[in-house]
């Protein structure tokens, strides 16, 4: 099954990929890894989960906005290379948490990204993780994302 | 044009590149890319431009300490391989801003280094990027930039 | 002398390596790039140094907390490679440090890891490094780490 009918098969669909408006791009290949810019959960051109962890965000919302970035993240991945079968591996997800004083659960907050990209790509979906609370992210975003990709040349 | 006459025809005169005084090196050749230390804004050994944003720094003088980071950065390329010339590519860059609760303009911050990359490298300095708040940094400076490139062997 | 013997030597015993408990893995091979997920120091299966660096840790305690990441660190590495004979180059070191407001030595406590690298490794074990202040790091840890090592394929 291609990612794209797996994709559907799990009623998901991709947002238009994120552009940056500045003088970086949303991905580069060096060799056969796709270094991707920081995205966030945006939604139509918004970020629409804003705030902190700890504070007015939830886990279960905090999740979501990871899960949120990561269908960010497939967008522009499927715009870079054509398509999501080209995907090798996921080698690398960086969780950033926007955390309140004494928030400590940051990696399950993360899960939300870290699962679904197993539902989606299998094995090829485990990564290396770093997860980590962040004083204060761009626009306010609850959650942000690295991702490292190893691409089919 | 060299990458050198652009930076003259810029006005801009690279800084001594900063020597780490620890266990560590100013950058790593792994392959064809080079990975660099974390960049603060030195000028003349200190770090000139120290606090945070949202609270004693504005967004335009972190945008320079940005810029004056980044120039820390090229010192260390230029240094690392003899020419920027060498440069094929600005892979990645990660912005750390200090950030006081409530800041989410990092983007504008770190734009200080991105417009600047593309200035002094044309199209091979267009980067994937990633703008993160950081709640303190090393010497208590407003900003850290990380930069990954890859190099022509 | 083999890098075990020299771990002997220095009268170091690595933990049991960490083990992920998610859709993560502990570390993915990428060419001949090996790609670790955040390490924490843990001992026994629990985080035994939390609190903030500028508060409840002292700069020293913090050292011990990067030095005791590093060592699971090398537990994972050694896991997967089967031998820590095989690391031809640590590349780059991301230390982490839970940070109370005003607490600028991140470089200080950092040298936790990054002197020890040297000691096992000798040249090979100097590395790019970035050290960064947090907000919160999971599970309260004090520190947290990232490394990225070329290895003998």
């Amino acid at each position: 099954m291609s990612v794209d009918a797996r994709l559907k098969s799990l009623g998901i669909e991709l947002p238009v990929p994120p552009k940056p408006v500045a003088s970086y791009v949303p991905a580069v290949l060096a060799g056969d890894l796709l270094y991707l810019s920081g995205v966030l959960p945006f939604q139509d051109g918004q970020v629409v989960i804003t705030g902190k962890l700890g504070q007015e965000v939830t886990v279960e919302r905090g999740a979501e906005a990871a899960r949120l970035a990561l269908l960010n993240a497939l967008a522009v991945i499927r715009h870079e290379l054509g398509s999501l079968d080209r995907v090798q591996r996921i080698v690398r997800v960086v969780g950033h948490v926007a955390s309140a004083a004494g928030f400590g659960q940051q990696p399950a907050v993360i899960n939300g990204a870290s699962d679904l990209l197993v539902q989606v790509f299998g094995e090829a979906g485990r990564h290396a993780r770093v997860a980590l609370g962040a004083a204060e992210l761009p626009l306010h975003a609850a959650i942000e994302l690295e991702l490292l990709v190893q691409v089919r040349l």
